[in-house]
């Protein structure tokens, strides 16, 4: 009663900002985004009737706290939905670099959701797989897929209806991401803690939520037509419109830090130049630059050569849940 | 028919952002400044039988497009209000560093109102003075009045319930305003072009018009209390509002340079450290801070060491519209 599981992490392009439900992790907002084969976890999981608790190991650290509690949470899920009542011993490794302000939960969760699903025995779809791994974490939903997902919100209040499903251009594109590291500092506002301030409080909350369908039928037309100024201007704007209900938060909070804003500014310089390039930020101070592989020397120095920069890492269009036999590969 | 006039420009707590008439200049919401005195115009106009056209001279020179035409348009205002046919000589001396973002269109159409309306003959009191102020430059109309003035939005499609009214604490106030220059260069996008396009387009603008009516009572009541927190609070949260409007707005901008978020951060900064300072943003890149007489010192010092800040101009509560008899003076 053993599995391996390796998943992706992805960002988003339009962006998951808003819960309806908080138990569940239902959202107030369809979803986009790009898996990318830079980043990811790997986790086995293993059943044992021996087992008296579940053990949750991270890197070689075992995990205790609030971050053991999320996974015990998520193996909760797993058993009842398996019916039976067995411990399990997690151990995960992360190749996400947390400080780049990726959310290793997003992969995380969809390796913990496969490797243990796998092991108990079930045999989900990868419907059912994402709409699972929705409960660990909102976005790890979407990495269950390579290349670009949709997490479609949903109507029913039992969740039912909310999950991924993968959005596939018209040929096999080569969009490149560059995460662009400038603080390793732990963010203020959790993401989880600004999202529900946000919907609690901000009189701009409601405009986010509107503009979301337009925003959406844009880029998957543009995904599906390979166009990278279209997805890369909407992807720009729908984070900018992000970014922006927190200001109206009460009180009022930012992920951005100056150097935030002049990474912004430079990726707006280098499309000045012709070179398409867009930014993302997710919530924290980091940015994203999405560029087309013909740039990439080009976008990689100029991004190194930015004060207050102290990492660019690259990244391609990943694939979805692979799982693995040789446990050795953990 | 001479006479001349000195204005103060003043810096809104609750922004105007957004017009509902851009002719008659009638704003979607109430605003609130502050009028200062370091930063002010001096306007002398004369009439005269023998003039064949308007002239404007700005700070010795002769200015000629676009702002020569707004002075004119004005002055047609005032032969139309006054029933005469005649042209003016209008010189100017602006106090106002147009670097330091500070709207000399505030000071400069309040100084030319009330010295044309003289000069002319018409005898109007400081709400009719208002009014028409209003229709050369929106927030001029606020810098009829010293110390903190009310711009009523009004109801009516002419305008005539539209202008400035005193907002008195309830003894007087000695509060200051640093302002944080940061660039020279001329901002990208107008307060008028950023203003429109936020309107037309901005999924968020209708959640700013929205949360002004408490923000409006809430920060009277601090004023009338002399409660400084309290104003400080809320002038700095409708500011982070109003720039959230602009990004997103179709295509998104921002005001903010690097260098606004750092100044921002900055202020925080201070309130850690138990120095009540906010900070509100107007239409470009610079800072202003709102601090009390006795953490100048600290204030000052700690936003000159900002690397990025070229100039900090201090000021107090100013005056409002007062005539001067000796022309010399300008």
């Amino acid at each position: 009663m053993k599995a391996t599981a390796k998943a992706h992490t992805n960002i988003a392009l339009i962006k998951y900002w808003g819960k309806r439900d908080e138990t569940l992790i239902l959202p107030t907002n369809n979803s986009l985004s790009v898996t990318l084969d830079g980043f990811y976890t790997t986790t086995s999981v293993e059943f044992n009737e021996q087992f008296t608790k579940d053990t949750f190991v991270l890197d070689d650290v075992s995990i205790a706290g609030e971050q053991y509690q999320r996974v015990a949470n998520f193996l909760n899920l797993v058993r009842q939905l398996a019916g039976k009542e067995i411990y399990a011993e997690v151990k995960s490794t992360n190749a996400v670099p947390t400080a780049a302000g990726f959310a290793s939960s997003a992969s995380g969760f969809a390796a913990l959701a496969a490797a243990s699903t796998k092991a108990i025995g079930l045999k989900l779809d990868n419907t059912e797989l994402s709409r699972l791994t929705r409960q660990g974490s909102g976005s790890a939903c979407r990495s269950i897929f390579g290349g670009f997902a949709e997490w479609k919100k949903g109507e029913k209040d039992d969740g039912t209806d909310s999950f991924a499903v993968p959005i596939t251009p018209k040929e096999h594109w080569d969009i490149r991401v560059a995460a662009v590291v400038l603080s390793s500092k732990m963010k203020k506002v959790s993401s989880r803690e600004g999202m529900k301030r946000t919907v609690d409080t901000s009189p701009f909350f409601q405009g986010w939520v509107d503009s979301i369908p337009t925003d959406l039928a844009e880029i998957k037309e543009g995904i599906f037509a390979k166009d990278f100024e279209k997805v890369g201007q909407i992807a720009e704007a729908n984070c900018l419109k992000m970014h922006a209900t927190t200001l109206g938060a009460q009180p009022p909070f930012t992920y951005w830090l100056d150097t935030t804003v002049t990474v912004m500014q430079t990726v707006r310089a280098l499309r000045e130049q012709g070179i398409p390039a867009y930014f993302t930020i997710d919530a924290g101070p980091n940015v994203k630059v999405l560029y087309l592989p013909e740039n990439e020397e080009e976008v990689q120095s100029t991004l190194r050569n930015i004060p207050g920069v102290t990492d660019v890492k690259l990244s391609r269009v990943g694939q979805g849940i692979t799982y693995l036999e040789d446990e050795s590969i953990v």
